[in-house]
This record gives structure tokens, sequence and C-alpha cells, in this order.
């Protein structure tokens, strides 16, 4: 969900971090390995200037080359976003709790932060016996159809959701809540009962239950959920989600955990150059 | 340990993108947030240089502001890193292994893999009951102090080891193993039993016990490792631990999982512009 934001799109006068950073954003999931011609043509740089820029993030580390002569993306870029206090400090202090979820239950525990209008998963505790999802670390996932997302938006300022409802609810399975006053009703019961359900809105066959996490300024900094089949009664879970978000939070507390960057969490990110 | 790679020192006729990257190397575990003045301090480079390149990677997602007008590293690193093969692949396929170990055994499960003469530790699975450890997600320990690092080192080139140990074992406890001899028989020891131990080396008070996980073609491309308090005895553990790091192997294989960069995995990584 771009939210309006659009891409730096043009290819002239593009800075040298522009184009560097438009380098790391040429990969993707389904394609970790990209060939010196695809990453030229996925950024609109010439050859000689990706094969320079791409040397120069290989010596770096956020680059890696591979035999077959392509290149995919190194290991720098996790030890440097490690220092990134929205991740360091909510995997330090929050995890133990999520895995004492996971050791109660045996089912998928998510924590995700509200960034560039979705819910970023940043955090996922899962074992050989917990059911597929469609959630990765760090993957992205909209807000309106997630027990995550939807606990981001109950919690966020009210112009946020406004722009993120009119930018449009998009339909992912028969049970999405697409309308904005159902939604709204939705939102306004999470933040009654401090608790969030997604019953099939993402993916047919799953349910989340999710609640929130309050930092230090008793802002909603992230969500922690439980993902079951709906063949588990979600209710049945609730209790045991809430008190690990309690907890959870009474340590964020006591560590005096604040996530306020300039940029509120909310704002759109501006998409990467050469992405569109 | 640098291993004799020199750092690009030479604050003079620097590039674009080796300035941006420093920027980003200029933050630390303790020091995660720096003001304007700082990174232009821990960088060399001036200040309006370093503002403008601090922006461009705020509007990228790489660093973000903070209230009081400094920086610090933003998650868009952690989305593209987590694109990373060696990271993304064997958080897939390795991870399940590792919570199943620590819900039987209920002590803190690492996962580090050889990165610049280190082991850098990739996945961590800890517990609100499991003991404090020195190591941290992403940080990186010394090889012939470590389990982990000791399978690295024992699966290694033996030129990579040579180069190890000619470099120095440095001291950490008195329990250190810094006698190169003492160090190979203990290598050799580690390649015949397939389960390394590390006795009070790094950390007075912890034993590790650690095992390799091979990829698809034969390579130890990874080492689990369990961290206890010298009150446990490290042995009734060790079972427990091959079986998961045998069968997460086996699971590599199936999925056809190669860790195989152009740049070998035990090659020093060079030291970023900046950090000397």
């Amino acid at each position: 969900m771009a939210l309006g934001v659009a891409g730096a799109g043009d290819r002239r006068g593009r800075s040298v971090v522009s184009k560097a950073v438009a380098l790391l954003d040429a990969f993707a999931v389904d394609e970790p390995e990209l060939s010196l011609n695809e990453l030229a043509g996925r950024t609109g740089l010439p050859l000689s200037t990706t094969y320079r820029l791409a040397s120069e993030l290989v010596s770096w580390g956020g680059l890696e080359r591979v035999p077959g002569g392509g290149y995919r993306v190194g290991l720098r870029l996790l030890e440097v976003g490690a220092l990134a206090p929205r991740s360091a400090g909510l995997h330090e202090i929050v995890v133990p709790f999520m895995q004492d979820l996971f050791v109660a239950t045996g089912e998928n525990v998510h924590l995700a932060v509200l960034e560039g209008g979705e819910a970023l998963y940043v955090e996922r505790v899962t074992g050989l016996r917990s059911i597929p999802v469609k959630s990765r670390r760090w993957g992205r996932m909209p807000l309106h159809a997630t027990g995550v997302g939807k606990v981001l938006l109950a919690y966020a300022d009210p112009e946020f959701t406004d722009r993120v409802i009119a930018a449009g609810l998009a339909r992912f399975t028969p049970y999405t809540i697409v309308a904005p006053g159902h939604l709204r009703r939705n939102l306004a019961e999470v933040r009654r009962t401090g608790v969030a359900f997604a019953h099939e809105e993402m993916t047919v066959g799953r349910v989340s239950v999710a609640a929130p996490l309050f930092d230090a300024g008793d802002r909603a900094v992230a969500a922690m959920s439980i993902v079951v089949p709906t063949t588990v009664d979600p209710q049945r879970l609730a209790p045991a989600l809430r008190t690990a978000a309690l907890c959870a939070s009474r340590r964020l507390r006591e560590r005096a955990f604040h996530a306020d960057p300039k940029r509120p969490a909310g704002e759109p990110r501006p998409a990467p150059p050469g992405t569109g």
C-alpha cells in the first residue's frame, strides 16, 4: 500500500547514494540473486555504473558475489540493521515473552511494528509443528486484514487510520473487512478489549489473535500475535496472549524503552528510487 | 580480529558510497544514536557532506531521525538484509529445530556462521529463564574461544585455520586455549566427534556445546550451540544438540540449500572505511 507516495522515478539526476540503495532494493524474496545485467535492468543504471557501485557494496559487505558471476544481499546489512533500536530493543526485551507463549501454545508467535503504512514483522517464533503461515520475518502485511495490523491501526493516530481507509481496503478473502464503517467499529472494539481477532481475513483457514505492546511513553509500539488454524478457538488463546503482552509492556516500561523517531512510525516511508 | 586486512583509512578521495556506508558503520551497540556532529566526527566527513548523505539515507529508511535532532539506524536495512540467503535460508529451515531444542532444554540456543574471521551469531533462541550470555544476535565472537567458533574453525579450510592461529589467540579467561598445538588437537577432536565444547573459555561460569550444520554440498555452513552454566554437565546436552543439528542438516540437503558465495565464507571481510 503506497498511500499516495510517489516513487522518485526520475532516472536522471539521481544521486550516487540513491543509485547505490536502488541496487540493494532490486533484490526480492523470489529473486535473491541477480546478475549484473539484471541489476542494471532493475535499476535503470548503465552497466558500468552498476558494476562500479555493486563492487563498492561488495567490498563493504552489503552485497556478496555468487559463483555464477551474480550478486546477492550480504550479511553486513543485518549486522548494521541489528543496531536499529526498534529492532534490537524489542528483540532483547520482548522475544523471551514470545518464547514463553510459544512453549505454552506451540503456535506461531509474531511481533510486528507499524512501518510505511503496513505491518512489518520484526520477530517470529515458530516450531516444527506450527502451521505454515504467509508472514515472513521482516516481511510486510496489510494493516486491515491481520491481527497485528488491526492492533497497530487501532492505536495509531486517527488521521493515519483515516488515510489508510481512504487509500482503499483490499480484499484478500471473502472474509476481509473492506467496508470502512465495519473496520472502524472493529477497531473501536479492539481499543475497548485490548485484543484484535482476524478470522480468515488474510488467509482462509487461519485465525490470528493480537494484542498491543506499550512503551515507556504509553505508546503502542508493536503488536504481538498468535496465528492458529480455524480449528482452534482463538478466544481460548486470548488470555495467554494478553498476559504475555502485558508482561512485555511492563518490561519495556522498566527498561525505559521509547520508540519515537522524529518521523512518526505511522508515516509512510518514501518509496525507494527505482521501485516505482 | 582483523586478520591483517588494513582499513581503507584514507580520508581523501573516498567514494560517495564508501562515505555513505561509513555513516552506517559509525553506529555501535553502545551508541545506537548519534548527533550530526558525532556522525561527522566518527566518519571524518565535513558537516555539510554528513548532513546531505544522512538525509539521503533517512529518505531511503536506512537511518531515522530522532527527536533530539540525532540519527539512528532504521529498519530498512533489516528488511533488505533479510533477503541475504545466508540469513533467510538458515532462518526458515533451521530455527524450528532450534526452537525444539529450546523447548526440550530451556537453555540458550545459538546459530553462528563464519564471517570476517569471526563467528557471526545469526539466530538466538532464549527464554525468560535462560541464563544471560555475552553473545548478541548479529554480534560477533572469536572463533577459538567459543563452541560455535571451534566448530566453524574445525571444518574450515586448513589454510584459514593457519591464518587464524598465526594472527594470535587472545586470552579471555584463564581457561581460553591460547597454545596453537592445544587448539589444533582440540579441533581434530571436534572433527572426530562432531561436537565442540568450550569450558569457560570465553566467559567464566559458562559452558557451550556446539555441532556443525552441513549444506547440500556437504559444507559446514553454520554451527548450532547450547550455552549453559557450569553447573550443568554439557555431555548430557550433546546428544540432543547433535540430533537437532543432524535433522537440520538433512532438511538443508532436502531443500538443496547451498552457501557458497564467490568470496569464501572464511575470507576476512575488508574493514569498512572509517572504522580503522
